[in-house]
């Protein structure tokens, strides 16, 4: 369909009200899945998150890295153990996540973000002290999987102060440098409150939370965090939802006003979510 | 037309390099004729110019108001002279011009963007000492029709810089105090010199400037400076085109690097030429 | 009686006291009544103001503009219908209303403090959405009567901070857009009030208030707010006063340290309340 | 006389546009003779300083302090050579110097000037690396005699752009930490000259410059400087005033726009200078 | 000794970490004693001082100056009366304590931060309404022997924001104009508190304070605030210590971090007590 | 040898003067060879830059990462074809040296200056467009070898300014987003001349230029860029010292006041360079 100059103008301005609802607030995106894959689904992302920035948003990327990590490993044929269904990351993987998250993938975000028109700058969680980390299992039987215990969001603070777009790596540290791989989305999620963020984003490859699983038109628009224990239960909030409705609730009970589950399968659903009244996932509320 | 949110997204992505160029730019707007009597186009014309303000420009409108001027000289029984065609301005004249300029239309316009979701500021060339004038003939037989004799653009400085749209009534003062009433188009050209603006655009209600002025396709799309002269001699610009590609002359030759002639009854005119490549009207260079 | 130049430098010295205490205060002045429609006093208040301005205070100009707008509406034959005393404010008398207010008396006083050297800048209640207004009778029989329903000194802030005297007519608007003529008086301390202002100074036609009205000499110099019932009981605040003295005690209760009511028919009255000892009215405080 | 509180106003608001042509100036006073040492017209001086601050001016006292150390001298039974008419200054001269101006006169002014309600800070030109000396004669005959050889002027600019009066004792020091004693007019002159001042007014105790010195009635109000050769020849500049000349014409070919030689012992002589269009001195031109 | 490059760069970076708690800390050093008479002890401090600035650090001296007073009161030949161990301070001593104090005393020290890199500015108590003081015996018996009454820090924030290293002669003032002699710790403490330092640094002419004042073997390391009332009890804080250690408690216990009684006869004695581990004196701390 | 706490006092107030004058500066360093893989010398690297931060100098790393390439290509098995002597660099190739420089090598040094005490943040010349880049080998066979276009060193500035070390991976990007493999030294001389540096320090594993390679004592010191083509042709300037030179003479034309060619294998070199009078290398002067 071929949009005159006229209706182009009109949808212009009817983002007029959004873009005064979201102007100067702090957007934080975990970036991942095949929004990150797809070549075409990738482009649209980049220019929704320009396109957010230069109609006065400061968004935050924060980005993960799986397949790409999986295909290093494999060439490199390190083996992957496997406890209670969760990588243990031990010194040969972890340099290899580091290298693969902070020095790939993070600066190909970067690059796309600056091909669309944007100033993008790519730091991972050691960078100016952003996030220190611990074991998620202090017996050490995982090895280096991390999770994150403070946030310094002084660099970001500087680096969207200053007009660009920071891309984050979910990497941490502790004292003694030893470096931690951390799942993006609780990266995302802690970056976001450390930030007095006004929306979270996680960009996933479902609809959202659905009453039932395998119809798609059961999506359940807004999850009050008083109805996740009822859901959890109920089998509802069930496999990777638990963790993504987690991440949620953390962040809008420190603080963050809204935070979204978002299908980054759908084309532009970034800019869909933000600039049209229409659902494009799930929104988890403080209530 | 129902547009998809998909195809709304993609409108609001294509606007994007636009948007990155104009980032930051003045943009001086001469509002008049049908874009400010129609109602629809009124309101079309406020939401384009809250939008530019939105995502990162600033537009700064000088109005006229001559329906306005006529009917309140009507209602007090007040006749008009004219000398060459031009209304002659004399006591009584002017302070009627002044207080429909200043005290109807201008904060019509005002009220109508801050409707719009901007934050405008209605002032007149009197305020902050902007508008020095002085009177077009100096035997007097005008009476108080004035033209800019120097601007001083502090107040529009202070206005852009702290978020607001300046909206201008082209009244001037002399060292006396006297006011006169001047042409809305050459105030908007030399607040557009004075303040190294980007753009100036004059809504006007003719297509722009047309080779054959009967036959609408024969638009003319670009128009070099040094074309008009020929042009002129030519009769192609004449009648009331003639002061309008003045004041763009004015405006280029003095540094701002484009001025437009606009089509003010097309809706969304001025969104049009910002953020399409599709010709709206008639730009001037100054080549 | 002419002054030497050592008496003039004395006189100068003896308001040093007064220029340190006032020094970055904002005063927030009701300009009416004789000190607007003589052309002598006018002149004295514009000097006043611009005087208060360049030895570091911040003077804020409400006014109102009786007498012109009665002629305009007189001109135009709009008849004046009362209710209980008070006009009703009809859509065409609201019109004139807003033009001579807007148009003609704002920019006249803009002219004359820029004239006296200071730079000033008139607006009205909707410019920068600074007055936010409501019907006084919401039955509608008063028509466009208003009250100040909030106020937003962001664009006073941003004038005074740049070194401009604001100067305000006093129009409201309502979320539709609808225009209000609200009492002069009443705005004067709702800003007052607003901008937390350090004084507000009403300038009347009286002496101040007189213990015996008929008697200038039983002039009240300090009135506290704890008196005002039972002055209006025994009938001492009476007439045109109970709305002056309402006023002031809104603004001290409202966190203005002091308020004053001054006889704008003396000369330089407002330099006499501010640069000297001598009492030139009645001031009321919080007590 | 007593004068109304009307008058009083006429005569503030008289100085209206001289505070206003002033207003961000900054005037170099070196201050002593009469108006030092007799308290009546000390107390004048120090209101008309800090008057001058308030009103927007930037004043920089520069001070001599010639009877205090003569005095203390005396006292000590230090002996004075003379050569060729100037004070010998050696080791045990320079430290009384240095104490009496440093740490009485300065001090006893800043009181002066903060009693009268502004905020003075003293220095010397050892202070902040403000003046670098050199002996006047390199011979050493006239020990530590010295000269400006270059002013670092920021910590003036520190103090005044804080809002304080700097009080500036004229003493300055080499490479080797050798403090001198210099001419205090030199010292004001170099500083107008390093600040870009507008003003330089030398307090003396002379009417100005006299066509006739035992006139008072012939003062010359405007001397130019290609006049100054001519006058010098003639004898009409000699003595003292030769010095005094110099340092003006110094400072106007330095850059500063108008020096003043202003009889200090006409009370508050600074603001009628300032303030007044009477003539109370000679002013030096660059013509 | 000689050291080879490397060990300096060694101990350069043994300072990193000291140099990093410190960065942007205010240090009130109280100067005097044999660090101020003994001429290579004394450059040594001077060059702590300014490297402490260097470093980041914001050191703020304040001086005493008793040999010079004494001194030049004998040279005067003005006798000194005591009255309960305290020098009776009449107008003419006071004279002279102010002369030496703020212009022998303080420039001297200015004159040797400035040659060691710095650049400092000396100031009195008078300066910028520093200190306001009133007699410590209000019967007068003592002349004008002062206390501080308020501490105004703003001059001295001024200065250290503007990069200088402000000296501080110990004199006050009243109300009335009249000058105070004040003890040096008092007034080091008073500004230690107002300016809500972090360490205060009194050198003195012993090690510290010692179990067995006659075995310097015996230093008291650290001394609590609740010791103190045992220790001088007991005698092991007596004499000359009791003002010292009474200082360093009211500054304790008004807000400053850490107070250090040091060995000003030790070289570097200030930088040893801030980049280095090793004790160089007692320090008191609020518990 | 131990030192005293004296001795170390006295080497901390020796580097005052270098401190003083390398105050706010900025100095570029080429981090590599040997300082960069023996963890010792590494470790005084670290502190060296963290050190020179906290005394006022602004550092900027650059870096280069041979040895951890090449181990990396070994593990994937990615054979390395030689043209003319320099390492082809093909897809495979260019991907592994990014992951490497950019996720493993550059994080390695940001933990290291963090543990140090510092604040790094790391980066790549493509986040913020800093490095534009094009082949050396326009016919491609050479592969993603580059050279510097441009620099924007715009994210540089702001981090410098908000008190970060920036560590920076040798990578450039092109317009089609295509990444290249640039040498250190010319990214750390570009980026010197970008930002007008002070200093620009090629960490090598040499001693500096020899007069004869083979005997150490014959160090030349300092090398006139007039001298080098006369070296070049004489064999003193031979094999890897060509570029580095190159290196130092394009910078030093370029505006960078001082290059060195300083021998990373001594301990705490950079900080012998800047902190003392002995010569620790080569250093390149443009005359």
């Amino acid at each position: 369909m071929i949009l005159s100059a006229l209706e182009k103008a009109e949808v212009l301005v009817e983002a007029l009200p959004y873009i005064k609802d979201f102007y100067g607030k702090r957007v934080v995106i975990k970036y991942g899945g095949a929004a990150m894959t797809e070549c075409e689904l990738k482009m649209k992302v980049m220019q929704d998150i320009v396109l957010m920035k230069y109609v006065g948003m400061h968004p935050i990327v924060v980005h993960g890295g799986g397949p790409d990590i999986t295909g290093m490993l494999g060439r490199l044929s390190i083996d992957t153990k496997f406890v209670n269904g969760l990588r243990v990351t031990d010194r040969d993987t972890m340099e290899v996540v580091e290298m693969v998250l902070g020095g790939k993938v993070n600066k190909e975000i970067v690059s796309g973000l600056n091909a669309s028109g944007g100033k993008a700058v790519g730091i991972s969680g050691k960078d100016g002290g952003l996030i220190k980390a611990r074991p998620v299992d202090p017996s050490g039987k995982l090895g280096f999987v991390g999770e994150v215990e403070t946030v310094n969001p002084q660099i970001i603070e500087t680096l969207i102060e200053n007009g660009y777009i920071p891309v984050i790596a979910p990497i941490g540290i502790d004292d003694e440098q030893q470096s931690y791989n951390i799942n993006a989305d609780l990266v995302a999620a802690s970056i976001a409150v450390g930030m007095k963020a006004d929306k979270l984003v996680l960009l996933t490859d479902v609809p959202g939370l659905l009453q039932d699983k395998d119809d798609s038109s059961s999506l359940i628009s807004i999850l009050k965090v008083s109805q996740v224990p009822g859901y959890v239960a109920g089998g509802i909030i069930a496999g990777g939802m638990i963790p993504k409705v987690k991440c949620c609730v953390e962040a809008v009970t420190g603080g963050v006003s809204r935070t979204h589950i978002v299908d980054g399968r759908v084309p532009h659903s970034i800019l869909l979510e933000i600039f049209t009244n229409e659902g494009v996932g799930t929104m988890v509320v403080n209530e």
